[in-house]
């Protein structure tokens, strides 16, 4: 019996191969297309049941894209999707993102930079440098504060498990507004405003969409406690920057912990801010470096491999990408 | 009925006076040292059947140490009492520690402080504001991690139950070597360099005794992993000092997290250290507020009235402090 085919885009290190034929061993024929000769790269792109990219576009290219003919499923490997132009992929070919593939290492950076804000680490070690010694000065306990988490899937639910094991209360925001998970709140979209006022930790694991850019803007900004703690681990874009300056300026005890930013390397070639937001002492800054623990390379690759082997099974893939969450 | 007279060597501020009172309502008589007459100062002292006091020496003197005749109980506030010099105090009265009175601060510190390292978040922050944008830079996964607690008291079961929330394995060092939590190992001081070779974070929750002097040297930070995470947040002088700074000069990617100091404010009335510890990338320093939460110092002052409560009603109070942990 000839296996299905299973089309890899790029040409990934030895432990990722592995995941990807182990998940796979048995229920398909895994191919990597930088390897293949020039005569059989159209074979495969025809015959193809599904592909596995991180960036269709820039690994495929949109000539390849038309030859997909019996492709059913292009299986994202990331986890945000919001850079694909779908405009530019073949209709007939579902595309999923691959929620959650970094839940466990950025549920616990997202941990690490609310401790590190609510303890005060980064500005007391630097007022030591300068000579000051503040044995008194007051640090926030974590637990029993309340931890709003924007966006409320897989990433959400993982940061969840860990500050409710700090002992934070739970409110939360996801598409349905329901949950069977032990929350103090959980609502839509609609109820931005009401987290954001009670939360005094708020974590935003949005997907980028039309329906999320700039969702906090001057005036979300004010709705949240002036002592806050706003941890982005998602996209730059959710958060107005321009309006997030201005807040952090005007509340020096509020804290910006940034991870995901406006203009970074990965997306956009370069690194870069509107303003200079790391010469701020109440922000908390890091190079969008949450998933690069070891091993949560491989766990996303196979957590990808896993919906394939579903759509190979016939069964329906999860997290394909429907119209409320494509950016473009 | 005359109630006993418990004596408070200073003047809290009200919330702390009102725990005092309320824990012992109906028990003793709660009385505060620098509120009395001189006229009443000396009746009070003879009869006080406890003393509850963050500093025998500076806040009694030794004048009326001596006076305290029907005193069975002097309870310090401080979890550490390593300051105490026990010669100078009246051979009659029990001495207790506040064990633990931080616990529950000082344990979420500690986590701030090991996932802060373990995300780099202070080095890549320092490294953004040089132009550096990392996002490839690995990170630690905690989930999955030993942690080595050295002293597993009060303090050190506390900093246990948070790191073992986050999915690390617990190996601890104890008086008994025995515990009836869910540990991977323990042991007591004979064991410290099985468990400092096992250990990717290591804390040091132990009081400060002759026996505990100087634990840590050269010879043991060699056998720790030369990635290891070291916290501190008891006493500075459990670890030597230039051997440290040594360790850290050569191990780069060892990281060391100081709470505790060798010269710090409270204890010598300056900061000070020998080398230049606040320069190193691979320190994370505080100024030894780890307790400063909202609420705590009234909690630690609840636990040291408690722990008159148990003496004045006849029961054996907790913690008094043996030959074992006296370091004068």
């Amino acid at each position: 019996m000839t296996l299905p085919v299973v089309l890899v885009s790029h040409q990934p290190p030895d432990p990722i191969r592995d995941a990807f034929r182990g998940v796979l061993a048995g229920a398909a024929d895994v191919v990597f297309l930088p390897e293949l000769s020039d005569a059989s790269r159209n074979d495969v792109l025809r015959t193809a049941r599904a592909v596995m990219t991180y960036h269709p576009i820039r690994d495929l290219g949109v000539n390849a894209l038309r030859k997909l003919e019996n492709c059913g499923l292009m299986q994202c490997l990331t986890a945000g999707i919001d850079y694909l132009p779908f405009g530019d992929l073949p209709d007939h070919i579902a595309v999923a993102y691959n929620a959650g593939a970094y839940a466990e290492p950025m549920a616990e950076h997202v941990a690490a930079m609310a401790l590190s804000a609510s303890k005060r680490l980064a500005g007391e070690h630097r007022l030591m440098r300068q000579g000051e010694f503040n044995q008194f000065v007051p640090t926030k306990r974590i637990a029993g504060m309340t931890c709003g988490i924007l966006g409320y899937g897989e990433t959400g639910r993982e940061v969840a498990r860990i500050m409710r094991a700090l002992g934070m209360n739970i409110q939360a925001i996801n598409r349905s507004g329901k949950t069977d998970e032990p929350v103090d709140f959980i609502g839509t979209l609609d109820d931005v405003d009401h987290v954001l006022a009670a939360s005094d930790v708020v974590v935003i694991t949005l997907a980028l969409t039309s329906a999320t850019e700039r969702l906090l803007e001057a005036a979300q900004l004010k709705e949240m406690k002036p002592d806050a703690i706003l941890i982005n681990v998602a996209r730059g874009e959710i958060v107005d920057e321009d309006d997030l300056y201005a807040h952090l300026i005007a509340h020096p005890d509020f804290t910006a912990c940034l991870e995901a930013w406006w203009v970074e390397p990965i997306r956009h070639g370069r690194f870069e801010t509107a303003h200079p937001f790391l010469d701020l002492p109440n922000v908390i800054a890091s190079p969008h470096n949450s998933a690069m623990t070891d091993g949560a390379l491989i766990t996303a690759a196979e957590r990808g491999a896993e919906n394939v082997l579903r759509f190979l099974n016939g069964e329906t893939p999860r997290f394909i990408a429907g119209d409320d969450v494509r950016m473009a």
